[in-house]
């Protein structure tokens, strides 16, 4: 018999772009796409804004940094133009998904609440063959 | 009046992973998220082997080189662990995409057919906020 998953997953909820400038990407894929953008969203905890563009099955992230030290200040350092910095599935239920991740020895980090009152964590990418991945949870009925 | 988007799109079909063993990489989203990941897909011509994560709403596409010189050999030079290469959008016409990507200037790169036979091409990441995003067209009828 199958083992159960480490992480129990439902689905990619989005994808997350560091962008140096939220007005002229959110622009891009208005006008290259067609796509919907949300208005920004400024989350000062984080020293980041963002806004997502919205697709039929996904979101695409757009963040830009706001303050020096922000984790989208030391990605753009790298790569100044901006670029992919993570995805995000989600999970039925975040304790469960933590308690497997730690069980496996995947280190977990950035453990907390979203903008949107979600709870999250990420798995550091030495343990998830070299991508950052956001797991948050899939709240149905609170 | 709005203008028409230069490459109008459908949705996210992938986003896609190089990484430095596909067989250690499937193992781990199967194992760890619970995914059905497919069998390994060899790309003599582009030095690469592939397979597939199906989620319910997207595909992870990871990415294994198989010879040197390959783009996903490159890739790992610069980052050994692994990390995201790329996304994909789909259109439903690749010649009004590709013409309307080249009337706005925006480079296009690597354009060709797929291993299932779709044709496709990337816009050049410094023309889309440093993103490599893959054009695919969404074959209905043919």
């Amino acid at each position: 018999m199958d083992e159960p998953p480490t992480i129990p997953i439902d689905k990619l909820d989005h994808i997350s772009i560091a962008v140096p400038s939220l007005d002229l990407a959110s622009k891009f894929y208005i006008e290259t796409f067609g796509c919907e953008v949300s208005d920004p969203i400024d989350i000062p905890n984080q020293k980041m804004r963002i806004a997502y563009v919205i697709l039929s099955n996904v979101k695409i992230e757009l963040m830009e940094a706001t303050g020096p030290g922000s984790t989208i200040t030391k990605f753009l350092e790298r790569n100044p133009a901006g670029g992919i910095h993570h995805f995000c599935l989600t999970t039925p239920d975040i304790t469960v998904a933590a308690k497997g991740a730690r069980a496996k020895e995947i280190k977990v980090i950035g453990d907390g609440v979203s903008h949107d009152n979600k709870n999250l964590f990420f798995l550091h990418p030495k343990d998830a063959i070299g991508s950052l991945i956001e797991i948050e949870e899939n709240k149905k009925d609170i």
